[in-house]
């Protein structure tokens, strides 16, 4: 494999020198902007072998250079080795930008080149000015992978469907109305979308193109007069079609897109977010183009409606109970001496998951990390890492479904033997700062960058901290991340509205030790008014016990012991209708009793 | 007074009319984008009778419409009645802004008026973009203020003095070449400050045209070949002119700047930050100019040397033995009956302070706010408002003094009754954020705004909130208000770096009720190492007792207690020595005792 990688790299370069470019930006990215990318387009993926979600290729003459964040130093490092490649650590204060490493391997006259149609218009604009201050030129219509990856996977095909309005909770022309709205108080004409979970989310429809997300390709433009979806008609079904119908929406071939924009008059002002939509289709608008920023769909999309919330709630019921069984599958085998493997416990979970109602797929691929893998932020075991469990440290199990009435995400850590000092001490500073961020009360227009202090504050105490995220929105029956809020170290200016979902997640990595991650998903709602505004909080929507044997109680003030035991009494109360069997209720009522007990 | 501004806003409105202009914004600004003006520079103030320090007016044929934020609200409130201007509430979420105004206002073809060398160039830019899409026109050179205030005061002329190494720490050659080297770095040829701290920062001089900060006038072109000043050649002492010859400094007349810029050649590429440069001087700069955001020196000056922080611990003992004695007066006086006011207690404490050692002038003007007046966050007391102090409530002093050694900025609040619950419940809550942030450990890279929500968590959580930032950076014998750093809602991107000085000065307003507010000034230091990486924290370096009558233990942590007891036996024990009166070292003793004592 690692060959393989090599002679995929020296062919790219053929290629590169042949077009006259001194240097290739590879990004991982669709057209689309997506997180999560269909086969089709895991470029970076089969030029790189990297397999992360994140992560952008930079090849030169001599040099690869592949640059990631945090969650997948570890990962990245096994993968790259032996490759030629250099792993660039993304987001340390030492590590340089790609720009800055291409300024400074480059000569001035030399050009990079880059597909328009994976980088989005800012970050495209930006580097070409940055390129341009060196000399450098920036070519975007680079995108010759076909002619050496030979069995590249075909655009998706999967089935179209109606996600119906029994969940959704709202209609498509409800939903249309009110983008229309903003988008006329926008001064502009016509809104175009490139996000899959926009139109997904927009035109109540859902398809499985990309693992794990239930999005369709597709293109999205809308105006008073017209709704025109471009997409590959082979997705539409009989139903489907009718359904767009009756919606007033017009199918045309994903393949008439560009010549469609191409077309449009010169007059008509489109709106967009640039930051979300490629270069390449910016480049085709030029003054057509509004950037709006942040779009209405994104920001309304966001805060669910009641019908949803009812949906969510309803599906963390089911979730929860798949995790009890799970949990008690796992300690019954594994107590009876059963050797089990990271891998098996992927299995049972899935397992566990499927046979509930609504349960479509989960929501991102099992993270269940032993020992020093749960160090491994978005640690995948495959046959070769496949750890086997042994009765002592952690366990890290970061898993979610998707269901039609809700998208779950939680994260578990558990001993596997008698906790060690160390790792309840750890255990419970990561607790402390996920209960001072579930209980936090905050005035109407406060930004996540604002409270994710309160998540770390016990750790950073202590020296100790972790670099990814305290919490990411989180879809409805759609992407499992999705924005605008978030709640982490970099200031993002969307506010966390009442009825957004976001998760909570502080966790611990210690190199080559263990992991530790105690994620419940939270819904902001409004908690008092008074003369000084509306403030709001948190519920936390997520139902599953966390390990009562890691928590040092000597570390915690009587408030957050109280947390976790009015937690897990509201866990107990909730999923112990849904349990049918005796030794199932005993687990649960036995995995909920109060922390000092 | 009120009839007087009415006059002067009709006699303006003749002026707009003649120049075809509909609508005319007034900053609060000098060509130097500084926070406090020169007396020659408050048009906005003479035009509006609005004394507060920040605050931007808008006249239109009709309308006369004032934004100022929350610090000001009650006291424009007050000045602005009956003056037929209209209070706009910056900040809150219902206000509209400047711009939104005027497009809602005018017609597209009309004209707006504005100085272009009172708008930073950034906001001035924003400003004719967001105007030109209702098709709103922007003349940048109205500037007629001169033909209505006739007695306007004249540009200062006050002395320049050198501040001297002894104090400095660092040599103006110094720190010129460590700009020359980041202006290289930034691929400009010469840099422009305009900022009148920046330019007493980097030569070593002050002076006192601006009440309370200890700057010149004046502006400053470095490249590697020149160092020129421009600067009204009175203000130049025979001393001062040796002193800036011997450094290398020409020095050239205030009213050959716009000139100089003009006849630069148009290959030169001048460093400056567009957000603290006038948009007129960017506009004569044109393609000249480089944005690098941020200056060099505003980085540089934001980190104090070890003979600045020598300083600056000597200034505090100074400041601290001054504030005793103003207690110890007033606290005798008060209570023996004497009717003080709030400009007693103003005069008191200006009195304690002026006799220290290297005192040159307070830093601002004092707030001695009562009841009430405490909750006006920016209140000075002047004869009308001047009230009574009487046996109950609280009082609130924010003051502050500029020593050659240092600049301190303290707030005290302090019951002159027995205080209620509520007095109590409120001080403590407020301490408890104050407590938390003066505790704090975070990584290396931290920004303000992370810390922030640990000063409000408690308020928040009781539904209580303050509206102004928790901590702004301090300069060193010049602005008591400096950047880049802060501790606010807003995201500022500067980091807390290790030798900055920032306020912790979390408070609370009841309207009509009481003010509350607790400042001191913290340094930001390095407190440990680990895997993880550096951890910094805060050294407080204000000593005064905070009144122990006002805390509800009750409501403390033991690590919250523990704090306050041992940041009382820190001012007790570095404060003594300085006492030369047993009277005095009791009273010291006295307030400084343990909380539970």
């Amino acid at each position: 494999m690692k060959e393989d990688i090599k002679q995929r790299i020296d062919a790219f370069r053929s290629l590169m020198k042949e077009s006259g470019i001194d240097a290739a930006i590879i990004p991982q990215a669709d057209p689309h902007m997506s997180e999560y990318l269909a086969p089709h387009w895991q470029v970076r993926r089969w030029l790189s072998g990297f397999t992360g979600s994140a992560g952008d290729l930079l090849i030169t003459a001599d040099k690869a250079m592949l640059w990631t964040d945090s969650r997948y130093f570890l990962q990245a490092a096994n993968q790259l080795e032996g490759t030629g490649i250099e792993l660039m650590k993304d987001g340390l204060l030492t590590t340089p930008s790609m720009t800055e490493i291409i300024c400074g391997l480059l000569p001035s006259g030399a050009t990079v080149g880059v597909d328009g149609m994976l980088m989005p218009s800012q970050q495209l604009r930006a580097l070409r000015a940055d390129l341009a201050v060196k000399g450098i030129c920036l070519d975007c219509r680079f995108a010759p992978v076909d002619r050496i990856w030979t069995d590249r996977p075909d655009l998706p095909e999967d089935a179209v469907y109606e996600h119906e309005l029994e969940y959704a909770g709202e209609s498509a022309d409800s939903k249309i109305e009110k983008i229309l709205a903003a988008t006329k108080n926008a001064n502009a004409d016509a809104v175009l979308m490139s996000a899959l979970d926009e139109i997904a989310w927009t035109l109540n429809i859902r398809s499985w193109d990309v693992k794990y997300t239930p999005v369709a390709t597709a293109f999205f433009y809308i105006t008073d007069r017209e709704r025109v979806l471009f997409i590959n008609p082979a997705k539409i079904t009989e139903d489907t079609a009718a359904y767009l119908m009756r919606t007033g929406v017009e199918v045309r071939p994903y393949s008439d897109f560009q010549r469609f924009l191409e077309l449009l008059p010169q007059s008509v002002r489109v709106l967009v977010d640039e930051s979300k939509t490629a270069g390449a289709i910016i480049d085709i608008l030029g003054e057509r183009a509004v950037d709006g920023g942040t779009t209405v769909a994104t920001k309304l999309k966001s805060v669910k409606n009641d019908k949803q919330l009812e949906g969510v709630r309803n599906a963390m019921i089911r979730d929860g109970v798949a995790l009890v069984k799970f949990f008690m599958e796992f300690e019954d085998r594994f107590n009876a001496g059963e050797a089990l493997t990271e891998l098996d416990v992927e299995a049972i979970l899935h397992d566990k998951r499927r046979s509930g109602e609504n349960f479509m797929d989960e929501s991102f691929g099992t993270i269940a990390g032993y020992g020093p893998h749960g160090a491994i932020v978005h640690y995948e075991a495959d046959k070769e890492s496949n750890a086997a469990l042994q009765h002592k440290s952690l366990l890290l199990v970061d898993s979610g479904a998707q269901y039609l009435d809700g998208t779950t995400d939680i994260t578990r850590t558990f001993a596997l033997g008698v906790p060690t000092e160390q790792e309840k001490n750890d255990f419970t500073l990561v607790m402390k700062g996920h209960i001072a961020l579930a209980t936090a009360i905050f005035p109407e227009g406060t930004r996540g960058a604002q409270l994710d202090a309160l998540a770390r504050q016990f750790l950073w105490k202590n020296g100790l901290n972790y670099l990814h995220g305290t919490g990411h929105g989180v879809g409805f029956f759609l992407g499992v991340h999705e924005g605008p809020q978030s709640i982490r170290l970099n200031n993002v200016e969307a506010p966390l509205l009442p009825g957004c979902i976001t998760s909570n997640e502080p966790g611990l990595y210690r190199e080559n030790v263990h992991g530790i991650r105690c994620e419940n998903l939270v819904l902001t709602h409004k908690v008092m008014e008074t003369e000084f505004g509306t403030f709001l909080g948190f519920e936390t929507l997520t139902l599953c016990p966390f390990d009562r044997s890691l928590f040092n109680t000597t570390l915690m003030t009587s408030e957050e012991i109280k947390w976790v035991d009015d937690y897990h009494a509201m866990v107990r109360e909730r999923l112990m209708p849904h349990l049918g069997m005796p030794e199932q209720r005993k687990w649960l009522s036995e995995h909920t009793q109060p922390l000092n007990k």
